[in-house]
């Protein structure tokens, strides 16, 4: 087994990469540009040159590479393939086979926030623990679900897909996803700021976020300055996903609970407030599961996808 | 690796004990009583004696047993301890310990509805598949979660205690976990016939259910009939199970979902009803997940503790 492994999250935008010790220290990390027209065709190739353009400039021969580990935001299955990847313009895709045509070492592949998942446990708020549930709470949210130190990717590649699990009967707007009611409507950035622009519509009450621009950074701004308007919407975030939490916690029962994503960015009244309602609707013997925050920030998704490699 | 195993699901009032030989064949079930007085320290030395009497009867000396797999009912950790088991009145029990040391087979345990859900996927309604949700629709509402092949047994033995998934904020009386609002409230037979009172009491609207008992049977039966009332109860649980199921589909993503349990004798409008609130709401990648009956009834457990020995 070589000394050294590739992590790759694969973007929309840009696709980090990580060049790792095998034992998880992070020895160089480098950004190349996600090339997603024509259908993302140049994008596995691009990846593969910046991995073999690595190899010669910091002199490790391939040889000493144990594997490639890569992150891609969709359905990956067990086997590496997807069906479709939106964001990267990709239909059913190899990304296994295609890179190990290339490369010539092993190569294996996970959806994105399943494999962030996988680096928080490694490295991150997770470390120590076998089981855990991850939830990034972003534009949208995602989530990875770990049992056993694997990956659940689930049948169909939907493993961890907790965002779109269903919360509330009495939503109109539909969600991404097509569905009504998803926890993504509530949880993510956009969720909560929409969120407060409804209450902020529905009344003459006053506010702070009466003052600019209304984000889920500048509610909870306001909710740490006690404002109430913000604080009513926080508490409900924290109910909507602190309840779903602890549903997925009867399912799997995790050591811990992870929760990153730019939202996570609000601190610990982000765990005080989840986890009051976590602890109220949460199983007995899964009531001290704690909460943490996410530790790898955007390195998450490198750090796992190495993982892959080395677990 | 001998050829046989026993599988034993020990219950409060009987243990259910099947000598298989290691293709799943059953050769011979029987039962025992649980004595579960002075705290249950005669459940696992009966057992073990009942192994024995069978080898002798039956003339396969304990070199052709690969194990014994036990079902017990309370949080069995994956290394085969529990902390309580009230209907047997244990506390801190090693079972894998307690019976190797009399036995010298390999022994595994966990927890009784995982077990069943092991068991239904070996040789009943889930048989091929390698990703299950397991419900079990009776007095109360358990569940089993297989991921992998392998049951998902949790950090405190509460993987798949799925029946204590919250599904309703404005539910007054309390669970018996002492949690309000728990799915074992509406979907489990006991929660169905409270429903149907309530919807007795709420009326004078009149109803097949007036003339006699009050049963998830009885209203299953006159929802069969299309009788209103028992049509509204069953979609309110259709309803609720349905939903559930799609948010623990989010987290594992299995490829089947099985409704065993007293309830699931009502058969497939069972199946259909519970279908339809679960599309509604299911990922998009998990709506064509089948739900099936399971098939093995009682013998569930049997299959699924001799199967912990075969995995």
């Amino acid at each position: 087994m070589g000394m050294y492994c590739f992590g790759i999250d694969v973007g929309g935008t840009t696709v980090k990469c990580g060049l790792f010790k095998i034992d998880g220290t992070l020895v160089e990390k480098w950004e190349i540009t996600t090339h997603s027209e024509n259908s993302g065709e140049r994008i596995l190739p691009d990846v593969a040159q910046a991995i073999l353009d690595k190899c010669q400039t910091t002199g490790i021969p391939l040889n000493q590479v144990s594997g490639v580990g890569v992150g891609v935001p969709g359905p990956v299955k067990a086997d590496g393939t997807l069906d479709c990847a939106v964001n990267l313009h990709w239909g059913y895709k190899n990304i296994v086979k295609e890179l190990e045509d290339i490369l010539h070492v092993p190569v294996k592949a996970a959806n994105d926030a399943n494999v962030a998942a996988l680096g928080e446990m490694w490295k991150g708020g997770g470390t120590g623990a076998n089981n855990m549930i991850m939830v990034t709470l972003g534009t949208g949210v995602g989530g990875g679900i770990i049992v056993d130190g694997k990956i659940v990717a689930g049948s169909h590649g939907a493993g961890g897909e907790i965002g779109h699990a269903h919360v509330e009967d009495n939503m109109v707007e539909p969600c991404n996803c097509g569905n009504r009611g998803c926890l993504e409507q509530f949880a993510s950035a956009t969720g909560i700021a929409r969120m407060a622009r409804e209450e902020l519509n529905a009344s003459q009450e006053p506010s702070l976020l009466r003052q600019g621009n209304v984000s889920a950074k500048t509610v909870f701004d306001a909710y740490k300055e006690k404002d109430d308007l913000a604080t009513r919407v926080v508490e409900r975030f924290g109910n909507y996903l602190g309840t779903a939490l602890a549903c997925f916690s009867v399912v799997v029962d995790p050591d811990v609970i992870v929760l990153g994503g730019g939202v996570s960015r609000a601190g610990d009244v982000l765990i005080d407030c989840v986890g009051k309602y976590y602890r109220e609707d949460a199983f007995q013997g899964c009531k001290d599961t704690q909460l943490v925050l996410a530790r790898l920030g955007n390195d998450a998704g490198i750090y796992g996808a190495a993982k892959l490699i080395v677990s």
